[in-house]
């Protein structure tokens, strides 16, 4: 950023630049992008001294101004996680190239040759958080993808994302694109993501990656299209003709593998007709666990633990991201799936039943990008469902819904033919 | 709407109510969706005079107001249009049913059955201007594919959709499916458009046909995910190579064919080789046929014609949707790309060229949704391209782009069998 500019005339211009670059990517060879990718794998395994010592710097700030451990974790960079995103880069490099599939292909009535077929989005921005792995991690998609990138990283891994995002940008002005293709924004003022929000007709889609927080301001703020993603609110029901066992492992599976996921179970409904035979050791069990229920009053009845709050409203809606789960009781199947639709992130749902028909109903009913039957929502991610690199999990219904990856950075784009046809 | 309430609770009321009836509408077989669609346009019909007296209503009010000539024939209805709406309606029961598609299905490495199927969107919004005929196309259509609307038309029109928007409810609730699914909203006052913008979680689609203001007021203002459509500066480049007898007849078909519609030819771009020669017929022809155009100082040398005025740098972006077109003269394909993507709205570009190098390099690198080689802009439609009911013509690049159907109004779901998979 230049001195005499203002952050918004800076981010304006790293974002120009980085469409104009997206043309030549975008013409790319498969070949060509890989070649970049890959590059770009190399050149941080070289740089990864300075890395880690921009690295250094940021955990030394951060480390003063008492950032917790969780999040210290997150920042912090190691031989070991730089070999990571370099082996990240390499895996997408063979990744199937989404681009320039032929979608479809045929001469329409008026005698002109109609081929549909896939083509990069042009410039992606993506804002996310204090983990600097992101930042390799997602330009390196929309390379591999033809498009360019414009990143936004969280203030607290500034040195490191930009230390690794010119390392990035060096790499892929070495295979003879514009170096401008990786544009990262380096600056920590606010007014900087306000800017790329309002880009519109520039900046072809905003992927936010992180807290709700962040979402919510780009869902609201953002004239340019945003993917949203993430919020996860997830249920599990236990239907009256649940195997008791079966539930209670895919229960303390989705709550406690890992808490801090948005594929995490945080709400737990049960059937009125099973509430007294399975809730006590299930609620015993999530007790144990270290598990804090916050339960209505059927469910108060039947909680002889030490960790039980009275649920409030508030309760039904939230994504507690930690050791804490909703439970409630209700009255069968309809209940259960209005409740999911009405509190739920549309993200993944889980009904545990024995009964056929009641897991057909709750798969066709619920309104969630993943609805399991008799399974952890734990599985929700890219990796599982085989799509390879995830970009996130998006939790809207246009473009994109549940995981997504490559794929989802592209649109397509009709190509006519013609003979010299004029419309009738 | 009930005198106590605001407009917004009014809003929020109404679309509450039709996302709750989208879920047996969504649930529905196609077989009862097309008897339901088949109901509604023998409503239509039976519904004639009622209808025709709404609609006088309008044009009375709409006539005492001053309305320009050609407002008033959009607004008009006749026995003949009204029949139009119905037979409408009966083809769109015929036409294939994008829900329930199976798009995958696998078995995940984790042992868990995993199908991704199309399912409706839910909740579809529609903002539109002073087409009453809109509102049978827009309901018609969601009820089609299982979706709920709810409907804002123009404040002229506002009898006139009304009445047909109540005859469409009942003909849906004849057929056992809440009449709630077919939701309009019955009043003029514009915050009822900004209470449905703001319907996050609730409306899960909004689309606004009509001009530039109400859309770029509905991508600013709505928080609900928006499809940009309609506006489109078209641009036809007359290469060198250019077949000049073919370049004129396709530069006056999609100049002057239908000048009030967005796939109609807005700017002429001509290389500079071959100005001399082409220019002078190509600008006398569009002068005689009434076509004013703004042209460059190049383009002024050669423009021995009545209709001429000096081009600012505004004409490059205007959609003039009159007989009006800009012409400038390029220094080659380069020049004809970037101005092509400065300046377009990403709807539909033409190249008409003998040279197949220049071809493929504009098909390739103009960002648009339909991009031609030596054909008229004026193709760009769903019914020419095969689709069967358009809802509308998509510039931007997520989820539809270009001219999109009945699929759009689909997302998937990934529904997921399993068997007590718990993740490790």
């Amino acid at each position: 950023m230049r001195e005499s500019q203002t952050v918004q005339q800076y981010v304006i211009e790293l974002a120009r630049a980085a469409k104009a670059a997206s043309v030549p990517l975008g013409r790319a060879s498969n070949a060509e992008r890989q070649k970049a990718v890959r590059a770009m794998a190399d050149a941080l395994r070289a740089a990864a001294p300075q890395i880690l010592a921009a690295n250094a710097e940021d955990m030394r700030a951060a480390e003063a101004a008492g950032t917790s451990e969780g999040l210290l974790d997150r920042l912090l960079l190691t031989p070991e996680r730089i070999e990571d995103m370099a082996a990240g880069l390499d895996r997408l490099a063979e990744l199937p190239d989404p681009v320039g599939r032929v979608l479809e292909h045929r001469t329409i009535d008026c005698g002109l040759d109609l081929t549909r077929v896939s083509v990069p989005l042009g410039l992606v921005a993506m804002v996310y958080e204090a983990r600097p792995n992101v930042t390799a991690d997602a330009a390196g998609i929309c390379v591999r993808t033809g498009n360019a990138c414009i990143l936004r990283g969280g203030s607290l891994a500034l040195n490191s994302c930009s230390a690794i995002a010119r390392v990035l940008a060096d790499a892929v002005a070495s295979c003879g694109f514009p170096r401008e293709a990786v544009a990262f924004i380096e600056t920590t003022d606010r007014a900087a993501t306000a800017a790329l929000m309002g880009l519109r007709g520039t900046v072809d889609v905003l992927i936010p990656r992180g807290g709700a927080g962040l979402i919510e301001r780009c869902v609201r703020e953002a004239t340019v299209p945003v993917i949203e993603t993430g919020t996860g609110n997830c249920h599990i029901y236990v239907h009256e003709t649940a195997d008791f066992a079966q539930a209670r492992a895919i229960v303390m599976n989705a709550k406690t593998q890992r808490v801090g996921v948005c594929n995490a179970c945080e709400s737990l409904l049960v059937d009125r007709a099973i509430a007294a035979s399975f809730l006590p050791g299930m609620l015993t069990e999530l007790d144990q666990a270290g598990v804090t229920v916050h339960g209505d009053d059927e469910t108060r009845q039947y909680a002889d633990i030490i960790n039980f709050v009275d649920a409030t409203e508030d309760d039904w809606g939230r994504e507690y991201l930690s050791m804490d789960i909703s439970v409630k009781v209700v009255d069968g199947l309809d209940e259960a799936i209005a409740h999911i639709n009405r509190y739920g992130t549309h993200h993944s749902e889980a009904i545990i039943a024995r009964d056929e028909a009641a897991c057909e109903r709750f798969l066709a009913e619920v309104d969630a990008a993943a609805v399991y039957t008799n399974a952890s929502t734990r599985f929700t991610d890219g990796g599982e469902f085989g799509l390879g690199a995830e970009i996130g999990i998006s939790t809207q219904k246009l473009h994109a819904r549940g995981p997504f990856a490559a794929e989802a950075l592209t649109t397509y784009k009709y190509e006519i033919r013609g003979t010299g046809q004029v419309r009738p």
